[in-house]
């Protein structure tokens, strides 16, 4: 047996999975959404058993088939990583079963509303995640938060339902804000749980200085940044409650 | 305005098609398994929820996601024919939702028994009756008949908690037997109601003698036949029960 030699100090890392803690951060990243795609595709189904019609049970269960998908993509891309994408997900399962838990809706219109504005801002918040992403990762996260289709469906069947009896908009309109408050409690949980997570997302990868691994190319949000992605996420879910027809 | 002169008697009739009852049995054929795929959707989504692990969770929501895209082959394919597949569907919905709503498996090795030995026997009976189909029909239900998974996956989960706890089998074989029963009652019901259905399965689509309208190609079952079927199918449960370690 020859003697392993100590590999010398190679050059600065060229690819940002070459810091550990950018790994870490990856699979906790593609952990979050895996468990957040199984859970969208178990609470669709559940929503397809309560549709009105076999039209509407159909398109549900199409949308729920669709989030599985990118769930499989996602545990596929966590075992090409070699994670288990188990393991990586379980951090996650308390956090995310307890927003649904605490938002069960209560009929098939709370269920639509909280599959359109809670996708939304999810997908929102991901696709601002995703810019300090290495290119493959970024296109993997902007794959699975495409529109599965909830939005053209929740706005006509939410508007339908306001246009045949006007009253139903301000129950509406307070679980539409009900649901914002919840996601926004769960995501400090889980941010405030997962260091790594939360350094990927602010003040980079390599804590500060960015850069003193050799590797600056992801440094995360700043403050000011996180403030902006804030008022855009607002934003956007103001005009998604508007679209249906509520007050924000 | 041209008058429209009465159509001269054409050739016997090239395909099965050309026999109206033969369009209309195929019709209901692909609606009762069409929304037999969508409730297997719902069901396994359901059971996605008990599911002890994420890693049976996943397994569950993959079989349910599987059966979605079978409903979505026949919806199609009642589309091409020109059939409204929800119309196509709705005969059956009572039946098929009364046999689920009597069968709610209490937990989640029931619910496993349900879609292994329930999928099976319907598996068993479809292709059964496919061999009476035309050709792309016929493709089409074997197709929606194969195993999605469930077959491998029940019997691996249930041997392990019988192993672990002898006492399960006798509860869990009373359960298998009792899925059976409920599966006949409701096939009935099915067939007493659906007249071109029946027709369609047991003695041929032209009424008797076959052959009348220039068709004779699809025959159905004759009574003999019927019996032998049935003789098969309660076989193949036995079998399908010892594989899962219970009493037939």
């Amino acid at each position: 047996m020859t003697e392993a030699t100590p590999e010398p100090a190679g050059p600065p890392p060229a690819s940002p999975f070459d810091v550990p803690a950018y790994r870490v951060g990856v699979v906790d990243l593609l952990g979050v959404l895996a468990y957040g795609e199984l859970s969208a595709f178990e609470r669709l189904a559940a929503d397809a058993a309560l549709a009105p019609t076999l039209a509407d049970k159909a398109a549900l269960a199409d949308m729920a088939s669709a989030e599985y998908h990118h769930y499989e993509r996602l545990a596929g891309r966590l075992v090409e990583m070699g994670a288990d994408p188990y393991e990586a997900m379980e951090p996650f399962v308390a956090s995310i079963d307890g927003f649904h838990e605490s938002t069960r809706p209560a009929d098939w219109l709370e269920g639509l509303i909280k599959a359109y504005v809670g996708d939304g801002i999810g997908a929102d918040f991901y696709r601002e995640v995703s810019t300090h992403l290495d290119p493959d990762t970024r296109d993997l996260v902007l794959a699975v938060c495409g529109d599965t289709g909830h939005a053209e469906f929740a706005i006509d069947r939410v508007r339908a339902a306001i246009a045949e009896d006007p009253r139903v908009a301000g129950r509406l309109a307070l679980w539409g804000r009900r649901l914002v408050g919840e996601m926004l409690s769960q995501a400090q949980r889980v941010a405030a749980e997962r260091d790594n997570l939360a350094n990927l997302l602010v003040g980079g990868i390599t804590g500060s200085p960015a850069g003193e691994d050799g590797y600056a190319g992801l440094p995360g949000f700043d403050l000011a940044e996180v403030g902006r992605i804030f008022a855009q996420l607002t934003e956007a879910h103001t005009r998604r409650l508007q679209a249906l027809g509520l007050a924000a």
